[in-house]
């Protein structure tokens, strides 16, 4: 027969609907009720055993708030899962999420309403991706980390082979709902981690915005309200448009512009076995590649300097023992290369909102970036 | 602070590809190639056990190809699966392919090379589909039921539950490339099965071809080429079209038009315990439904008995003592029900070309059909 060939474009509509409120709760749930398609939906509550522990008021009056709207939500069971990378590690929170979600009869009609952080949210929204070829999701971020960053993207996941994320797919909450007061019961170290997010992605993307919090930091470390709920909606709304605007929002290209700071960052938080919180590495990984930029000459060390100062103001810790071995920390561009598939794309910054891509890293390069890094943590301010 | 949202549309550029050749590893190969990315590409072929029995030559062809065309693959050991629907029951089959994936450094820019009838499609491109958040697919349909209709949907899964595709995502293969010549060995009962779903498309969506079929059945039950090709071409080009063309190809509405005929050929999968293949079960299931639409009085006779003749002449078996309890088949009523979120459409046909839906469908209607199908049934030629 004839050469025969059908080939064509597929309409894939998929809206990415963030919404922030001061109470999710009470007089503003129309917000987000509002985005939820008519009629009544059978809704499924998720929560993350950390955040519940710390938050014990929340599940209640969240399990009463859909019972009284009952005209739109048909409860099942909450479940709780173990927070915190636990979630991501350990199959049998994926497998107690499609329990439940047949023990329910949560169809495709119906939510899975997550409250987390970024790893419960990525484990839980991975369980109701693959069930029924995707049940709908609902985020409520309880962490800043979650709210500027990891619950705006169109990501989930689990970690397999011992690596991040082995196991995922890509797929678009209906609404991701930041409320502002899940974040009220963080402790020191969760509440500064979503920040240096917050600076990957200025530096990325608005010199203005890395000016900001450059202003804001001590405030924000604070936890003063103005300008942290400031700084959360912008970084999660720079991130937003990267995913929306940018093109690429299932990450088909290789490209990853906004994984700035995270080749070494990810090496640290295996390396150190979860003691550093992934955004305590990215602000060190945030420092490496500012020193990187400076080794290979495409940046200034008043640029670097910079770069520390405004982590610093946040809180981190911007040094660590494991940096003694570089060549541990090499290990992180070849996974990373790896992660995307053979060709190294870095996208590193210059000076604030001016990024570049470079393909190569050879270890001299990085063990100098490191032995520069730590030079001027060691100037800072203590 | 005041009410913020963000909200805007993701754009997930979807081509959906689908070639037919008489030899995709002859000199048409260039074909389905010149679809991958320029560059070399890593390749895991997966191979249906049954088709690969089968079909002996066909897998050392493949690699050796594969090998001779190094600067554009490098392959990877090929794995071979279970076949038939014992693919989509037995979860290690998955986690065979994810192994092999991990094994054999299979990346995001990488593919998987699927050789297989439908269920090793759906099974195998889940794994896939799931193995970081998606490695690239290309479909080498073995079945006519695959190439005129499974291997053209973006859709994958797994049976769990008991029930059928609880496990799944919707995702697009780079490449459907549907190679008659793997077809050349199909038992009789497997080449026939494809045909009911070219009766279904062609029944919702194309009178002529419906009328084509009609007269080109006793050539397809011979496995006449021009005729058989020609059908196989065009029920896949209604489905495609469905598909690229319907507005809804990851199924975010309700309905399922495609489904017709499904709820009771379901429903006697499970019944029979796979005795009855799918395309055999379809093809009572299609004549159930015209019965119903009869039972309605939406249709007529005469449609309902040239729905019969096209599935007789290409040597179905139309009735099945299953059906002498029709309450056992009513239950998959109420299983297609919950399947699509507690409200029912039913897509029937009143004529070829003509369909309409069915928003409840009760047990006096349904038994009454069932006996109106036998009773034709029994009227003709054997």
């Amino acid at each position: 027969m004839s050469a025969r060939s059908f080939q064509g474009e597929l309409q894939i509509p998929r809206r990415h609907v963030v919404v922030f409120c001061d109470d999710a709760f009470g007089p503003q749930s129309e917000r987000w009720i509002d985005l939820i398609p008519d009629g009544r939906h059978r809704i499924l509550p998720v929560f993350d055993g950390g955040f519940d522990a710390a938050h014990p008021a929340c599940r209640p009056r969240v399990e009463a708030f859909f019972d009284a709207h009952s005209t739109r939500f048909d409860r099942a069971s909450t479940l709780v899962v173990p927070g915190g990378e636990m979630a991501k590690n350990d199959p049998q929170v994926v497998e107690s999420v499609l329990a439940s979600i047949h023990a329910e009869n949560i169809c495709r009609q119906s939510f899975v309403a997550i409250f987390g952080g970024g790893a419960v949210l990525d484990a839980v929204g991975f369980a109701a991706s693959i069930a029924h070829r995707g049940v709908k999701v609902l985020r409520f971020p309880t962490t800043t980390l979650a709210q500027d960053d990891a619950g705006i993207g169109v990501k989930n996941g689990v970690n397999h082979h011992n690596e991040k994320n082995w196991r995922g797919v890509f797929s678009v909450p209906t609404a991701v709902v930041n409320d502002f007061s899940l974040l009220a019961t963080l402790s020191a170290r969760d509440w500064r981690s979503g920040f240096s997010e917050a600076v990957k992605v200025a530096l990325l993307k608005d010199a203005g915005e890395f000016e900001r919090l450059e202003q804001d930091a001590e405030a924000i470390a604070r936890r003063s309200e103005p300008e942290s709920q400031r700084a959360i909606v912008r970084s999660a709304e720079l991130h937003w448009q990267h995913i929306v605007e940018g093109g690429d929002p299932f990450e088909d290209e290789i490209a990853r512009p906004l994984d700035y700071g995270h080749w070494s960052a990810h090496r640290l938080e295996r390396l150190t076995q979860g003691e550093l919180k992934h955004g305590e590495a990215v602000a060190i990984g945030l420092g490496i590649d500012a020193a990187l930029a400076v080794e290979l000459g495409r940046s200034t060390p008043d640029f670097q300097r910079r770069v520390l100062s405004v982590l610093h103001k946040f809180g981190f810790t911007l040094d660590h023992p494991q940096l003694d071995d570089p060549s541990e920390l090499f290990v992180g561009i070849e996974q990373f290369r790896a992660h995307l598939g053979g060709a190294l794309v870095l996208t590193l910054v210059a000076e604030p909102g001016v990024s570049f891509d470079i393909h190569d890293a050879d270890f001299a390069s990085i063990s100098g970036a490191i032995e520069r890094h730590r030079s001027m943590v060691r100037t800072l301010q203590v």
